[in-house]
């Protein structure tokens, strides 16, 4: 029976860090999945990261780096000189070095993308012909492929060449001629069939293909759905480009929701847990900028209503409970919206439904705690007006939230903003703004007079 | 070459709208895969979605079920009543009844289970001693069992014996005679081999085992990483228990993420967009509550300085603004701490190591947006020393924001808290209370003197 197979990153990074006990580490990861050496090395800061990854064999080496997030990849890149590089892209093959490629620097590339053989050199050309979000570009060519003329002796033979690390080959994939895709064979269709039968009448030519333009994402799904271990991946002529397996499509899968996850922050997925503080805090910079012109915007807001605010203090002390209660409602109508969308179940037909749905919600929950609200402020302040003008601006703010949690998403899909990178902020602009124009303002009314 | 393989969920909502197209509907329904299926109804008003999934075929219609949500299944099983879900079941199979039991009324899981056959019945037994979170519940029955001591002509008999809708089934599980497993068989590893051979030198028994008692992510993780299309779950005693395929890890794992993505508005990854309305408002009341015990705390924080609000209002204005910002830099460093974990990447070794890069960040991107904020803020009330209260305030409430976002989540995570689900509503307390304190306190001191 196989040993203990959960793999221990804690162990592994602590590891990291004692230098002389480097060689046991170097053993211990080049026994484990590529998935598993890049988790650890992604959790190691970047001294150990480096001098770990350097103690690896060559051929893991480039492999931790394909399935490591793009800047902890970088971050490596970054710590190691030009020789080492041109000597690691050596005998890459050419999908690794697609993987790779945005992070080399132009000579290594090119130096890389010069030793491939021919077949390797045309499968690259056709690659770059799609850009980095669509199927074609990352089509897997470690496929086997045989034409439909063959017969079963020669299917046979193909299967007995897959080495040990062959992932998810159960199939063949049968082409014509040309090269046109025409279906492909179980391996466990063929079993038990005589050696010298054709395998024409063993092609199944129903299984979906992923087309070349296809996005990522989409792709994903088909063959996550189809229930096959890999689909074919074709060109706009049919031709073979070569596979999508259920293992890139789960790996394009974790990176689509781990990106929406990290939007909200406005983060990136490929963020690196110990990126060098400068170019950490470059990236952030941005968003902390974004979310000022908001806070500018809500301080402006309270700025009409100085002369209200300078009588009654006691609206200055409520009033973020109003703009946090609208955030709050809100951001769970949109977090709601943004995962329909992303699903791709939210359409026209149903944006009223939704409406009313989550006004319903709003209208009992503002109902309630505009009532909860009032009561403590009132026994707080001694001043039911007070009281009364924080309910009724609870429930404006959660009703608008909720129409805003519902619409702005809409929008922002419609435009191809991601809403998950950009819903929070602008709901919460909509929601600071309102909810304290709506406090401040009845204050005003109700209390000035 | 098959037809184009998208899957418009829009189109078949719009149709679901439409009375007399039903019958279309429903024979197009039948042709995709249950997962679009389940899609397709989660994204329809409960109306439609029931009418919609009772016009399916009786096998389409449990299959459906299982892929939907929970939430979205539980709307359709309130709407139907009791004799109607006695004949759903009356046929249904083990690993669906163990899907659908916690939202089947008792009676109607007790006669599904008296109907099951008695190797079913057994199945069922053994799943239900482990519970929901676990490999052990949820192992799939659905697979090629033999002998070890089987010759390669049984092994092609069970082959053969799979229908079209097999799904990931390249590999037979083989057992000795006390059901103990032994290792598994790939179709491929058997083709051209005599019939009369013994499977014995076949069996792979290098390939991971996922223990019943393994949480489903780990298990999920595993059948991933081990680039098999499926493998063993075995019970403490190493007898077969079934087998979790790449489909069903794939689906583990988008759970896992969404129910992550979710948490962090409070929401489950169960909600329903068409949930009906007081349920929703019900789920909903409890964290907008908890969001209000942390606004009343900042409002006290801010209360504490009435008598200086009323003497100095520009403060009253601008208090968003270093609440807002303490806010935003602590969710960055939040959401990368709670990716880290999830993924175990974070360990006791680089507590510090993490804890000072975000701090650097937090030095460097503080210091910016305060020498910022504070010259807006000269320019809006022409008072310096307005600007340098904020322009301190803003520095120390990023700088505890860092600390607050890299040890939040770590203690909840030691405390068996999702840090999804609470971190942000602490983080926010956090950042709120210390921005009031810090820009009041220092106002108070700065100003009134």
């Amino acid at each position: 029976m196989a040993e203990q197979p959960l793999f221990d990153i804690e162990e592994i990074v602590r590891e990291s860090f004692d230098e002389e006990g480097q060689e046991q580490l170097t053993e211990k990861l080049s026994q484990r999945e590529p998935e598993e050496v890049a988790l650890a090395l992604e959790a190691m800061p970047v001294e150990q990261r480096v001098t770990t990854w350097q103690s690896l064999p060559p051929e893991n080496q480039i492999e931790a780096l394909t399935f490591m997030r793009v800047d902890a990849r970088e971050n490596i890149f970054k710590q190691i000189d030009d020789d080492q590089l041109f000597q690691l892209v050596e005998n890459i093959d050419v999908d690794d070095l697609l993987e790779l490629l945005d992070e080399l620097p132009p000579a290594v590339y090119h130096y890389a993308a010069s030793r491939l053989d021919e077949s390797q050199r045309r499968w690259l050309d056709t690659a770059l012909t799609y850009d980095d979000e669509q199927c074609g570009r990352y089509a897997d060519h470690d496929l086997l492929i045989i034409n439909r003329n063959a017969k079963v002796r020669d299917a046979i033979r193909l299967f007995r060449k897959l080495t040990d690390e062959a992932e998810y080959q159960d199939s063949l994939f049968v082409v014509d001629r040309t090269g046109r895709y025409v279906g492909l064979i179980q391996a466990s269709q063929l079993l038990g069939v005589g050696s010298h039968t054709s395998i024409d009448s063993f092609i199944d030519s129903d299984a979906p293909v992923v087309e070349g333009n296809m996005d990522l994402d989409d792709g994903s799904d088909l063959v996550y759905r189809s229930g096959y271990t890999a689909l074919a991946v074709v060109d706009a002529d049919g031709k073979l480009l070569g596979r999508m397996s259920i293992g890139e499509a789960m790996e394009n899968m974790r990176r689509s929701m781990e990106s929406q996850f990290m939007h909200t922050a406005g983060l990136d997925e490929d963020e690196d847990l110990f990126a060098p503080v400068v170019d950490s805090a470059k990236r952030r910079a941005v968003w902390l900028g974004i979310n000022l012109l908001t806070a500018f915007l809500a301080a402006w807001t309270i700025g009409l209503f100085e002369a209200t605010l300078e009588q009654v203090v006691a609206l200055a002390v409520l009033m973020p409970i109003v703009a946090s209660m609208g955030g709050i409602a809100g951001s769970q109508t949109l977090t709601l919206m943004i995962r329909g969308l992303a699903l791709d179940q939210i359409g026209p037909k149903t944006y009223f439904t939704l409406l009313y749905k989550e006004l319903g919600v709003a209208a009992i929950n503002g109902l309630i705690w505009a009532i909860v609200i009032a009561a403590i402020t009132y026994l707080w302040f001694g001043d039911m007006i007070i009281g009364i003008v924080i309910g009724i601006a609870i429930i404006i703010n959660i009703l608008i939230a909720a129409v805003s949690g519902v619409f702005i998403p809409i929008l922002l899909d419609k435009l191809k903003i991601d809403p998950a990178l950009s819903g929070p902020v602008i709901l919460t602009t909509v929601t600071d703004v309102i909810g304290f124009f709506a406090f401040l303002g009845l204050g005003t009314l109700m209390l000035l007079n």
